[in-house]
């Protein structure tokens, strides 16, 4: 970018876990002034992202769905974060300023990453932080994630079992993240850990359809993408 | 709490690592409506998170600054959270809600725990998860905390240097939080490491006196207590 740069700015807008009045005044404001919205969404049908500031969009805004398949084998799409960089690219080149959605935080395990590590270098970017998945379950439980000098642990439940063993042995305050499929692994590897007693299960945490349950009631087919479990050897000696 | 309880309510209110423009609507809207508003000040002189949202205050509120001696060696203050908690506690009997405000995120590190573990038995509590500084620093830093499968540690600085060195050994993304006088045992730590490289300081992000400067520019001396290290092993690879 030269002095007389005069094309758009990327900005990389976390918008909150999902009560859409989790978002911060900035990120609205950044995002109601953007003629260009980017949004992650599925393969087919609605974006999650998008649905969070449905109330806040102004109707005459370009949107660009970036439709990344659900293949988890393949991950990240790189085809498809090219082909929205050169997206994106063209109207901060005409530009356009074009703000992009992230659930959460857009540096906290987000997609955003895979835009920014593609265009940083040739683009203006700002990110606007939000309040991750990781204090919104926290605050929906009623648990505290970490206080005083506890270490903080978290861990992708995607990870290979023994991994996570080995990291939970000497585990102060844990979050596991991106349950999904793999919560039969994660509750008999908690079980055989002797932590069941301090672990609490959250789904899609501030959304209208969160749901906060025992480990015994959650299908061990899998819990949804947006669930988490929270673990604190301490218990709940807050005081 | 009885199913015909009549007192107030008791608010947590996550207000943002330190730009006022951090705060979610949700925060903002129950701040606003709240009778008492309550915040963590030093022993003389002003409180950084009436600071923050002091322009939306509306003048008619009743304020209750918790005044907790900056004393390290004694942690935490229990006789001031034990009066501010019969103090507030006297207000919610009365009919009044109370507006704690957290800088950050209530659950993350926060003195909100204190009242939260002295008075969440007796009154209906509500905590609103706020943008933490773990990610406003990332944001503000223009690197991404964790991505994909990473292991995320968080670690306060005030542990012994070989709880450090131990938990770093296998680090994938670590955030080193409350460096304050702890500067000099980080720093050292981290070239005997070899991770300084690696290594990002920030100091109150998002704040107006926010200061980003490389490891050896900080004063030995000791870096105020709202500054952070983060550290990611993969480098800056994040396509």
């Amino acid at each position: 970018m030269t002095a007389n740069y005069s094309g758009g700015r990327l900005y990389g807008l976390g918008i909150g876990p999902g009560d859409p009045e989790l978002i911060t005044l900035k990120a609205l404001r950044l995002l109601q002034a953007a003629p260009v919205v980017a949004y992650p969404a599925p393969d087919t049908g609605e974006s999650l992202a998008r649905a969070i500031v449905a109330p806040y969009l102004k109707g005459s805004q370009t949107e660009i769905a970036i439709r990344v398949p659900m293949v988890t084998a393949r991950f990240p799409a790189q085809e498809v974060y090219d082909r929205a960089a050169e997206d994106l690219g063209a109207h901060l080149e005409a530009g356009r300023d074009v703000a992009v959605l992230c659930e959460g935080d857009p540096f906290f395990y987000g997609s955003f990453m895979y835009l920014f590590g593609r265009m940083a270098e040739r683009f203006p970017v700002e990110v606007v932080p939000g309040v991750s998945s990781l204090t919104a379950c926290a605050a929906t439980l009623g648990t505290p994630l970490a206080a005083r000098n506890d270490v903080l642990t978290v861990l992708p439940a995607p990870l290979d079992v023994e991994i996570l063993r080995k990291r939970l042995e000497d585990v102060e305050a844990a979050a596991i993240i991106k349950i999904g499929r793999h919560f039969g692994k994660v509750k008999t590897l908690l079980e055989e850990m002797g932590l069941s007693d301090r672990a609490h299960y959250i789904e899609r945490a501030t959304m209208e359809t969160q749901r906060i349950l025992s480990l015994d009631e959650v299908s061990e087919d899998g819990a949804p993408y947006f669930s988490m479990i929270l673990i604190h050897r301490r218990g709940e000696a807050w005081t």
